[in-house]
């Protein structure tokens, strides 16, 4: 497993475009991404009730027609919260889309992703011209990919793409991905689109469960913000054009795919708190002994979504306790007389709080522990050996001004 | 029932005081409440696992003893996360309250609450002299009670009481409460501490059943941040002084007293939020047409917690997306086709969705209703006729910088 230059279109058969169409004023807008080959399709959707519409119509693809050619996604306007008409326009994005691709493809092949304001209806005239427009762009080498990693793109300050590249039985395989933040990020779906694409050969069926698998230890293990956003969406495609035999769960090349697959959703889950609305600093939160590993999880979540931790953070303050508070008040029952607790950085490591007992500590060494950018919280629970990891950022001045005037 | 000037000193029997003992640089930081007569106790406290001393040892006199004589409150450290020797600094407070206070009271009849930095021992020498200071102060008028109200607040920016007076069979009675916020904030007893006074004469086992049933609808509705400390408290006395008859479950005044006691409750937990931490804005969401109770308090909290929502009301605008996005991630089941929602304040009233569609809105006129300091944000689900109301506030610059420095 090596992690290669490139993005979007490094796995073979695809090509990506990303042009500014109108939605946005000045930034790029609407991206495509194409896989000549029908590709098994999977995915996983945002668990709010509110569902914005393209959610709907791509859950719609994933589970019933399994196969898909394109990824049309939009930023600047979520198409949430538009009703039946936002419902028609999206079908209208995927009509067209299929129609301009030319060929066989169908309006169930293409799946719409959309990002940005609640509430609006798409300005559809725009997007139907930036659809005819971003045709003819679709090209495979890297500087389109990165065209389409900025064109998903909403508050986020940088792209998130990577590629990887395995072998399957002596052949080249890649998987690459792209995805944005920034904000309504948390936990059940952290708020985000990401994209991942290989030339593997995999079922739909099988690709699903990985999924399912990859998406509980990535996305929803990172939190910005605490809001699980309408329009959250992971979309996975083989296209199979490294002509490597199909993987199935009983493929001497499955772990390996696994793995890799794996890390490019941990890569790009991480990529998104790192670049949270308004981040500084960036936190891992490592809890270690708890009775399951689910304890350890609704831990981790909820110490890096307290904005008391992240606010004692953000001013670099050891104020360990809130930490220990926000564990308590998670949900998951453990004894706070068994609790060790450190923090470290590259700048050193510091114990705060063994077994329940406070230790005394430098405030200066720990001052210079928490000016580092990265950040890492170990806690010991002592209550079995279960662990998990999960990442958040600070809260700045920053995050509020950016969220207190988003619209606008 | 009338709402009268005066403090926690307004029912009959009781004296206080407030102090600066040296916990704090400057401001007061040691308070008693002292009822000459034995008083029946009630309380609830924080559902954190990790929980201060002091919470561990009023519990144990609520359920044990059921009657006191004093609350001894000290502001400037919580006393949590101390380990043994803080739960023995807990018991020598109420210890060498009760011996200064003289005559029969025992150790076991003093409730001592802390607030203030998580995780460093108490400064017991200052609080022993602090106590020895304390008792002389003892005076049943306002500017005692005053001073008392002063003592417990931390990043509070002001004293929070109230005193309302009933007639409990042609006599009257008097209940009155102080409280302080303003940080950690967050439903399941919402940190804070609050303590309720009344000359009436109830037992200890009705006045908690009262407390259960106040806290729902009010500490419990409220949020400055999402945290839930490790502190939380209330503290309820009842000690008879006004001499009138008991007020039992079948009582012609415990619907009075009740309803009293309520808008005790009530009104602390406002002001806790009018108070929250950088706090420009008060906003209360009114969830109506849900399938039961336990639904409208769950979305409700899920709106007022919501970090989107409020940074949109801390930058005045109008982005009702993140309203519907905040109840679409609650966990309660709904149909956002039925959802109506509306904004108002003293300027105005707008209505921003009507059934699920987007209704246009004036942008200027929604910019005049949300400038003003108190804003409602009324939401109807259509899926029955439950309804409840939560509190909190806007989310500041202030909020970061009060939070980023809180130890320093």
């Amino acid at each position: 497993m090596k992690i290669i230059d490139g993005g979007i279109t490094s796995p073979k058969g695809y090509t990506a475009a990303g042009i500014h169409a109108g939605i946005k004023k000045v930034k790029k807008d609407l991206a495509l991404i194409y896989s000549e080959k029908p590709a098994s399709i999977a995915g996983a959707f945002t668990q709010n009730v509110v569902r914005a519409a393209p959610v709907i119509w791509d859950e719609k693809i994933v589970k019933g027609y399994k196969k898909a050619h394109a990824i049309l996604i939009n930023s600047g306007n979520a198409n949430a919260c538009t009703g039946i008409t936002g419902e028609e326009d999206c079908e209208q994005m995927a009509a067209l889309t299929a129609t301009a691709l030319g060929g066989q493809i169908t309006a169930e092949q293409v799946c719409v992703c959309s990002t940005g304001v609640i509430g609006v209806p798409l300005p559809m005239e725009t997007i139907k011209k930036g659809i005819a427009d971003i045709i003819p762009e679709l090209k495979g080498d890297t500087a389109h990919a990165d065209d389409a990693a900025m064109a998903i793109l909403t508050t986020d300050t940088f792209k998130k793409e990577i590629a990887i590249e395995i072998e399957v039985a002596g052949k080249p395989v890649t998987i690459a991905g792209i995805a944005k933040g920034s904000g309504m990020i948390h936990p059940d779906m952290a708020t985000m689109l990401s994209f991942i694409v290989t030339d593997a050969s995999l079922s739909s069926e099988l690709l699903q469960k990985m999924v399912g698998n990859s998406i509980a230890d990535s996305y929803n293990m990172i939190s910005v913000d605490g809001d699980t956003s309408t329009n959250d969406t992971v979309l996975v495609m083989a296209n199979g054009a490294s002509e490597t035999e199909e993987i199935t769960e009983d493929s001497s090349s499955h772990e390996i795919f696994k793995e890799a697959f794996d890390a490019v959703h941990t890569y790009l889950a991480k990529a998104i708190v790192r670049d949270g609305e308004g981040a500084g600093k960036f936190i891992e939160a490592n809890i270690k002994g708890t009775a399951s590993k689910e304890d350890a999880r609704i831990i981790a979540k909820s110490i890096i979504t307290s904005n008391l931790v992240k606010t004692a953070f953000f001013g670099e303050d050891a104020n360990w306790g809130r930490i220990l508070c926000a564990a308590g008040y998670s949900g998951v029952s453990f004894d706070p007389a068994n609790v060790s607790l450190a923090i470290s950085s590259d700048a050193g490591s510091i114990t705060l709080l063994t077994e329940g007992a406070p230790v005394s500590f430098d405030e200066k060494y720990a001052l210079s522990i928490l000016q580092e950018k990265e950040i890492t919280i170990s806690m010991e629970l002592g209550e079995g050996v279960s662990q998990a990891t999960a990442w958040g950022c600070d809260l700045s001045y920053e995050y509020v001004k950016i969220n207190g005037a988003y619209r606008t």
